[in-house]
């Protein structure tokens, strides 16, 4: 997608550096800055630091840091050592586990020779059916977007929660994905993003990368979607996920269970878009799941421009604590359906036991 | 109340300088700044930019702008006009206009030259009976708390949106006060602080005077309350209102509404506390209430320290459009009951209209 008018995805192998590329996301929206990892702990301190952040593309990042393991060492302590670091260095979302063991598992059945290319090889599928992933569940999610258009003959009003935009992904997003493609149809809508506090993710990246996209949208703090909702001037809210539960409770960006209750209580469909990959079918329950807990510095501390210089402000008063609880949880029950690769499903057990069968 | 182990109340009258004297509350927590309010232009110039703030003290603050307007003028339409500015410089909460007209309706009565001395006699009567209206409510309120350490035989925890703290009364607040009765007996209890966005209140004010008066508090961002809830960590509920209607919906900052819809899924008490002027017994709906739509400045520039200098940056990117919705309306049914000056009530109609016979 479009940054300044010009394409990119969010991550890239380079042969040339034989290194990966990726826009920081902590610098944006007031710069654009592309960095170079060149080791499997430039990936870790990237992911723990959020330069990249997002459950696929996480995902992405992790899989290009077991190539990155082998290229230091292709043995299977050294790989399972960094894959370990790897997959800790954010708990909660499952597709950054999934995408490091998928390319573990293939690369230890190999002699030792033959790891790097093939890690490097199964990352670049990872990444391209990510980006696939995302065209499909734009095309299904659309529907349902041109659905309400059609029966309400007047613009769409969408809701999103945080960034499950490209910027969340390698291209095209999930949340977002639905939205582009009705843009594209010629669809007529809008925009509510949340700001999503305390990293400001859908101020910072949601709606910047709608603006790129020239996507009609407007900011809201993260109090205000209930009033929307409550006064009829929300048609559909679309989410991601960090991970789905085989139950069909999905974890996700914390503010999300808020929003599915308000949609829940004035009859709004809420749905989730995510790619198969998020649903964690060996967890029946969120019990045993780590909620990241992340550093309240995080929240007291606020970056922005003044006089286009970027100062980071302390916002609190002095002595005052704060608890930054990176996720919730929301119950299966106020999901109206999961937008995934294979269609539109029922967020629930029975329904991903079909899902199941697609993989 | 106390400020850096100083008592204060937030307006107060001063003879030497026949003028009104304030807390300029957009200055808090950073620095306390007392300011002089010697016109009723200065009066709505306050509460305007919210320099004061609150339903109940913004009742306060405007009984003493008829007090300024009489100083420059006894006659009745130089009177009527100035209040009928007082009334409009913040249209939602009904407290100011309660206040102002009472003021006006006692002094319209009297000769001119009576005026005067009588405006400033209603004004000092209506701010010493919200301290005591405040009183009450922290009595009343403190037994529900009290009642529920009684039950739970360990820590009460308490959540809170905005600032409905004494900082917008005159002293104790309406929220808070039961939150400080209960602490004044001995109860262990910890308050959750909602940031409040945009204008953070809760993390400027709410945590500023928790942490002055030694109440345990910790800052959540707007999208963690639910999850808290869920997670059996809020015992109770308790919030101001800049307006209840007659049927018992409530009016208050943004988020209130998905606060309440998240107590009421995790059936957790949900109180409103406010004194009985903010009831609007004149209406039945909300339909034909003015909900202030403020600056979307307000969003986007953010005010904070940076290396002990006060900074306001930008934190959208550019482009970026807001919008600013500052209250929004909770539905009767979702509030478990209201705290005023004469007890504990239902927020319903019948339970107002016995609430009428005690006014």
């Amino acid at each position: 997608m479009k940054i300044n008018n010009k394409n990119f995805q969010t991550i890239w192998y380079t042969k040339d550096e034989n290194a990966v590329k990726i826009i920081n996301q902590n610098k944006l929206p007031h710069n654009l800055e592309i960095i170079t990892l060149n080791t499997v702990d430039d990936v870790v301190v990237a992911i723990k630091e959020m330069k990249v952040r997002g459950a696929p593309l996480i995902g992405c990042a992790g899989a290009f840091g077991v190539y990155l393991s082998c290229l230091k060492s292709p043995l299977k302590e050294d790989i399972n050592k960094d894959c370990e670091n790897l997959i800790v260095s954010r708990p909660t979302a499952v597709n950054l586990k999934w995408a490091v063991n998928r390319v573990k598992n293939i690369i230890l059945n190999l002699p030792e020779s033959e790891r790097t290319t093939n890690a490097l090889k199964e990352a670049l599928l990872i990444v391209d059916s990510d980006v696939k992933n995302c065209q499909l569940i734009g095309e299904h999610g659309s529907k349902i977007i041109q659905n309400i258009s059609e029966q309400k003959q007047s613009i769409v009003n969408v809701l999103t929660h945080c960034n499950a935009g490209w910027l969340a992904t390698v291209d095209w997003g999930t949340a977002t994905s639905p939205i582009y493609f009705s843009k594209n149809k010629g669809i007529n809508l809008h925009v509510w993003v949340d700001e999503t506090r305390p990293r400001l993710q859908g101020a910072h990246l949601t709606s910047f990368e709608l603006n790129n996209e020239e996507v009609d949208n407007t900011i809201i703090s993260d109090n205000t979607g209930g009033y929307l909702m409550l006064n009829k001037k929300v048609d559909i809210c679309i989410i991601g996920a960090d991970r789905i539960m085989s139950n069909g409770d999905v974890i996700n960006k914390i503010g999300t269970y808020e929003k599915a209750l308000a949609a829940y209580a004035n009859n709004i469909p809420f749905y989730v878009a995510a790619p198969t990959s998020t649903i964690d079918f060996s967890k029946t329950s969120t019990e045993d799941i780590a909620i990241e807990e992340r550093s309240s510095a995080e929240m007291n501390i606020v970056s922005g421009i003044q006089n286009g210089e970027i100062h980071n402000i302390n916002i609190y008063p002095i002595h005052s604590k704060s608890y930054n609880i990176a996720f919730d949880i929301t119950p299966s029950k106020y999901i109206t359906g999961l937008i995934c690769e294979f269609g539109l499903f029922d967020c629930n057990k029975t329904s991903f036991e079909k899902i199941k069968t697609f993989i």
